[in-house]
């Protein structure tokens, strides 16, 4: 039970770039989970990967192709995350490559994969390697094709998740299209996700570089379903300079503060859609701190509350129990933080300021504004200018039984 | 449905301690929710408060008496943790101590208040002051009133914790008691719990806070529910001095250390109580971490694993997912942790080592090692010599479905 109704834009057609989708039967019956991106000569390409110490072994071939040569395909597989599976797996990652290099008479370099699933367990690469004619068959410009590729890499996301933006470079249009999965094992630095976004923009790769971090930072890694950060995170940011636009040597510009703002908006789109999305979620909540010492500050204390089970089951149960978030913030570690500074407001209602209840409010009027599928709470710290916006949802009994479940 | 079965020793009488307790109405129908400990002269006593920065009005008091004069009562009651409610909290927790003060005719500051419950609420100081003749008249030594006050300081615990203990200092016999509560909200650096442990050896001042703090830090400080630190968090550790023990002075003497041995034996057990009746929980894990470069290290990956909420729903469901084990540990943020290196074990069997699954395991062998309700869980960093120990729970439905509707 998704937050907010579906999101489904059509994404028109990027030149060049192609999507393909086939089924491996590796776990899912009846329908497609392998993904097939790609991408056409000269694309550029930069990416954030998971902070977890195991990355999986395609996250690692990944890495090292990326810094080899620009990505011609990523090969993308759900069911199966093919992470914590030593040599073996590595060999799995590889040996995938490899059979679309032969495919695609391609360097195997220029394959990045990518696999989302169940840790631990090998990744059939007869199966996945048997789909790849029908992946290549299928490859097509067609918006239908990005939102097949959306729904191929779902595991336990209930609906696809795009979107789509177009931004004004000097006075010339370039496009943005992006996918993305997730729904649990979601955590500030990361999440179980993966999000595939390409522009027609031309930039330098270290233009492009810093594009990808920055707004990875402000939408990816700023969101928390259960703290949980996946073996297998990815985010690609892909640029084919295929648009009538002039060339992006850094972002300060006029024009690179255009793409990024584009980008990032994108990008905390689908942030969102994934925190919409999460497992169990009845509720979207956009944490708002403000008043910090520093921007990690605020971060720490919207990553405690986006993590405390208590709090998340007073969301849940749409209970006004502030006294939840206030105990939170009071054990988030912030160095000198003053209780009888700090203020909590729900919208732009005062709740709690000076170490109690704010006057007039009331325990009718709490359970009014902690009613909504969707509602902002505002923190201010009370000891500086900093602020951060961050987005985490409820925690429901369903999220502990699809996770309870998800193997057995 | 707290894991394994109760545990209700009788606890025998400490010469000069009494117990009493009554009902305030104050938010239980038909039952006690008030405790009074009375304490006899020449008692000292040393406390371990909560690290939240909201302390609740009861504890700053508390904290303020002890710093004072040696507490003769301690005035404890569960429904309405007096927290978060600034100045007139202040004043209905010193109103408390002033109207038992009366009633005894004591200085209020030789009374130390404690309460648990519900945060934000005001505390009914009229409803409390009604009840205190009630109790008074009820004190008493007998094993009966141990327990009696064990259950009049539960709020969601299903079961009251006590524990009981002797050792022989010197050749003489020393007893200890205790009591505690607390469900949910609890987290390593102590929980929404009280503890209120008696011992009649006779110790110094100094040597009674260290060892206050040292078996602390080794049992309550150990533990983890939910992550969540309470704002009205104490243990409590006081010596009547009243039997034929000689005086301990350190806690590196023998006699010193046969009592530190024991009390933290009894800290641990009352500890475990509390996990196993934390809310909804259906196994007790025991987290042995050994091999870290450091006793931090070693804390860090037990917490990351007591509070993942992918972790625990998987042991909820007896399901092997020991993906997400790893994958815990690994964003677990221990600097330099070599994934190949890790290895881990349920019981005595490997399960991973060498970044994949140990050979010769499968899953039919992983769900008999999953199913107990009582399970230990070994995960050697391969780093270094530092090794703790820890517990924690599962998270189940219920955990949600009790927390969404404790206030509703």
């Amino acid at each position: 039970m998704p937050v907010g109704p579906a999101h489904l834009p059509t994404l028109p057609a990027l030149d060049g770039v192609r999507w393909g989708t086939a089924a491996t039967g590796m776990r899912y019956q009846n329908r497609d989970d392998l993904a097939l991106l790609e991408l056409p000569a000269d694309t550029i390409a930069a990416a954030c990967f998971t902070q977890n110490h195991y990355r999986a072994a395609p996250i690692l071939i990944a890495q090292h192709h990326l810094q080899t040569t620009p990505p011609r395909y990523l090969l993308i597989n759900a069911g199966t995350a093919n992470a914590c599976t030593g040599e073996p797996g590595l060999q799995a990652a590889t040996d995938s490559c490899a059979a679309l290099a032969k495919l695609t008479a391609l360097s195997p370099a220029a394959i990045l994969p990518f696999s989302t699933g169940v840790i631990g367990e090998p990744l059939d690469t007869a199966a996945l390697t048997a789909a790849l004619p029908a992946a290549i068959e299928s490859l097509s410009t067609a918006p239908a094709a990005w939102e097949r590729a959306a729904r191929a890499i779902m595991t336990t996301d209930t609906r696809p998740k795009l979107a789509t933006a177009t931004c004004s470079l000097a006075g010339h249009r370039a496009q943005i299209n992006g996918i993305a999965k997730g729904a649990g094992m979601l955590c500030p630095n990361m999440a179980t996700m993966l999000a595939f976004v390409v522009t027609d923009a031309r930039l330098s790769a270290a233009a492009l570089d810093a594009l990808c971090r920055q707004a990875t930072e402000k939408s990816f890694n700023r969101i928390s379903v259960d703290g949980d950060t996946s073996t297998n995170d990815a985010v690609l940011l892909a640029a084919t300079g295929r648009a009538n636009t002039p060339s992006i040597d850094a972002l300060d510009s006029p024009a690179g503060r255009a793409l990024a703002t584009a980008t990032t908006a994108l990008f905390q789109d689908l942030a969102q859609q994934l925190v919409r999305d999460a497992e169990g979620a009845t509720r979207l909540v956009t944490l708002d701190v403000t008043g910090g010492a520093t921007s990690a500050d605020c971060l720490q204390v919207a990553r405690t509350l986006s993590t405390s089970p208590l709090v998340k089951t007073a969301l849940y149960a749409g209970d006004p129990n502030w006294g939840r978030l206030v105990a939170a913030i009071g054990r988030a570690g912030i160095p000198g933080l003053d209780p009888a500074r700090v203020k909590l407001a729900v919208g732009d209602t005062p709740i709690f300021a000076n170490g109690q209840p704010a006057p007039h409010y009331n325990e009718t009027q709490g359970r009014a504004l902690f009613a909504p599928a969707e509602l902002r709470i505002q923190i201010d710290l009370g000891m500086g200018k900093h602020r951060e916006q961050f987005w985490t949802c409820d925690l429901s009994p369903d999220y502990v039984r699809i996770n309870a479940d998800y193997r057995s």
